[in-house]
């Protein structure tokens, strides 16, 4: 049994794997395989309608949102925000917390204005950045609410009078949120929503060709809102992932449920970072992320014995990313305690091997 | 056993859905789901890898020319076509054969100029226009070879001295053409390469920014092609799914086999519809499809008649599109001869039970 702390594609949980195998072969008794069923058959129009309730139910999403399952990652969202929300003439705000974020903000000025309110590009983003002003005339202001890379997370929704866009890819059904304070979430599935190949997007109606701009279909909202989705063959494959994992969060209590566990989780394993004199977690204490636990040694040396050890321990993607290095455990919704009790035992073993 | 008539997404072979399923649980060894391996990971480095390497040897790609796996179908073609292809100032030429060509043009003229070269809306798009002028200072030409909705294919690429830009979502695959003769080639997978998710693109490299626009990378050719296809998450499994697909394809003796294969399975449906009384088709003779056959009775009594009997024999998804009506049997790559012949059977039987 291997323990998953990827960053992502990541774990899901186990009985999704089962039953998503299973419908690759025979997709709730229709005699043919998920992968070979027609988009517009009711069949599957009925996994679009159950997620998109599911994603209703889970997040209370409130009326007058949209929520849409697109394609193209959250780097198709860098674009489409900006050619929906930015004006020819407007400016739009960006906070810059790390690699997507200021991804996010490049992108944007190939279409229009944009101000970095603030950055914490000064010490290799391992905080948030705070009392930091967003103009009041801004068109929209857009932060990044998760940082894998540097394992930071922004728990407050910063405050502000101008329409907000969030970039939820890392955090999204893990912590209660309240929508209604956001007018546009967007999220690649791929940590706690399902696999690859699908976004997902809750827009405030309202903004629908706020920008003005006369867009190709495939980049509007408003045209994928108003098919259900089903603007052109939606990915239906990750579609039907995510609803047997929505399904299963909503059978283990919901996103309140998770958060409890997702916090124990996190605690649990920081503690021992805090603990053990090997160790040190590199990001913000007030500000580190509970999906993505970031932390170094001493040498490289140590390190390269401590993913050696790691690898036997069965602890699969544990690396640091190469902008901050040492380890990285992602710890999403799917990921067991008893994951991170291995993790934890095989640090405890570390430091013994060492005495 | 279902006989999988529809139009897309799909059939694919059954061993592709048993290899697919099984990865779903543990791919390759790993002790991981397919669906939770990173996609920098080495593994799914070779898969992307692999996949590149049998399109370019089952279709001859020639050198010069790039092969990506993007998101967004074809209708996300329809615009990153002109965007990366159409300058400010350029015209683009487009030949309407059909819904589809007929959003592809939409999409452009959004972006640019378009001019509309020859059309057979006229005639419900029952053929293809011949004997069409293209203007030799067009930036590029535009055709979508073939037409699902109609039963009709363009066997001939056609003249012309000026860029051409085919969509061959729906017979990419099951014909051998000369790659060379084209400067892109775009596919939505779900027909004859993979499931839904994942979108073929080959592309000559002379092409990249050749509109002079600034485009979000997300857009822009050149930025996948760089990356190899890893701008951002690619739709893993489906580009996974794809690649034991082509597989597939391969040990099947390639395109120049199974096109032999395609033009058996068309030749034995239509002559069945040429010589039953009971049903004729909508397409011109010499334009006919090899991958969608449609075809109509002369009344809606019968047609429905007809339909319960084909539902009785297994046969799925033979309901003609709402523009065209009466029957569609779409053929493509994994749909065996066994298949054809339970349609004609029942075609027969059904000219038995009217005598």
């Amino acid at each position: 049994m291997k323990h998953n702390f990827g960053a992502g594609p990541c774990i899901l949980p186990q009985e999704v794997f089962q039953e998503a195998s299973q419908a690759v072969i025979d997709f709730n008794n229709t005699g043919l395989s998920i992968l070979e069923i027609s988009h517009r058959s009711k069949e599957f129009e009925e996994v679009v309608k159950e997620t998109e309730q599911l994603v209703k139910e889970l997040l209370n999403v409130p009326m007058g949102y949209s929520i849409l399952f697109l394609q193209g990652g959250a780097s198709q969202q860098f674009a489409m925000v900006p050619l929906n929300l930015l004006p020819e003439n407007g400016k739009a705000a960006y906070l810059d917390t790390g690699v997507w974020a200021t991804k996010a903000a490049k992108e944007a000025k190939k279409i229009g204005q944009v101000e970095i309110v603030a950055s914490s590009g000064d010490q290799n983003y391992s905080y948030i950045p705070k009392n930091y002003q967003i103009p009041s005339d801004a068109s929209y202001f857009h932060f990044t609410s998760n940082n894998t890379i540097y394992g930071t997370e922004v728990f407050e929704k910063p405050q502000t009078s101008v329409p907000t866009v969030v970039d939820m890819s890392s955090d999204i059904l893990s912590r209660s949120i309240d929508v209604s304070q956001y007018d546009l979430i967007y999220a690649g599935a791929q940590k706690n929503m399902g696999p690859a190949g699908v976004t997902l997007v809750i827009i405030k109606d309202d903004l629908f060709h706020k920008s003005g701009r006369t867009l190709p279909s495939i980049f509007d909202y408003e045209a994928h809102a108003k098919a259900g989705s089903m603007y052109n063959t939606p990915p239906v494959f990750s579609i039907f992932v995510s609803m047997l994992n929505l399904r299963w969060l909503k059978a283990k209590g919901g996103v309140e449920a998770i958060e409890q566990e997702n916090i124990i989780k996190a605690r649990i394993l920081y503690d021992e970072i805090d603990r053990n004199p090997f160790f040190k977690g590199t990001a913000a204490v007030e500000d580190r992320s509970r999906m993505n636990v970031t932390f170094v040694m001493d040498t490289p040396e140590l390190e390269a014995e401590f993913l050696a050890l790691a690898k036997e321990r069965n602890l699969v993607g544990i690396k640091g990313h190469r902008s901050v290095g040492g380890f990285r455990a992602s710890i999403y919704n799917a990921l067991t305690i008893s994951s991170i009790n291995a993790l934890v035992d095989t640090m405890r073993e570390f430091e013994e091997n060492h005495q």
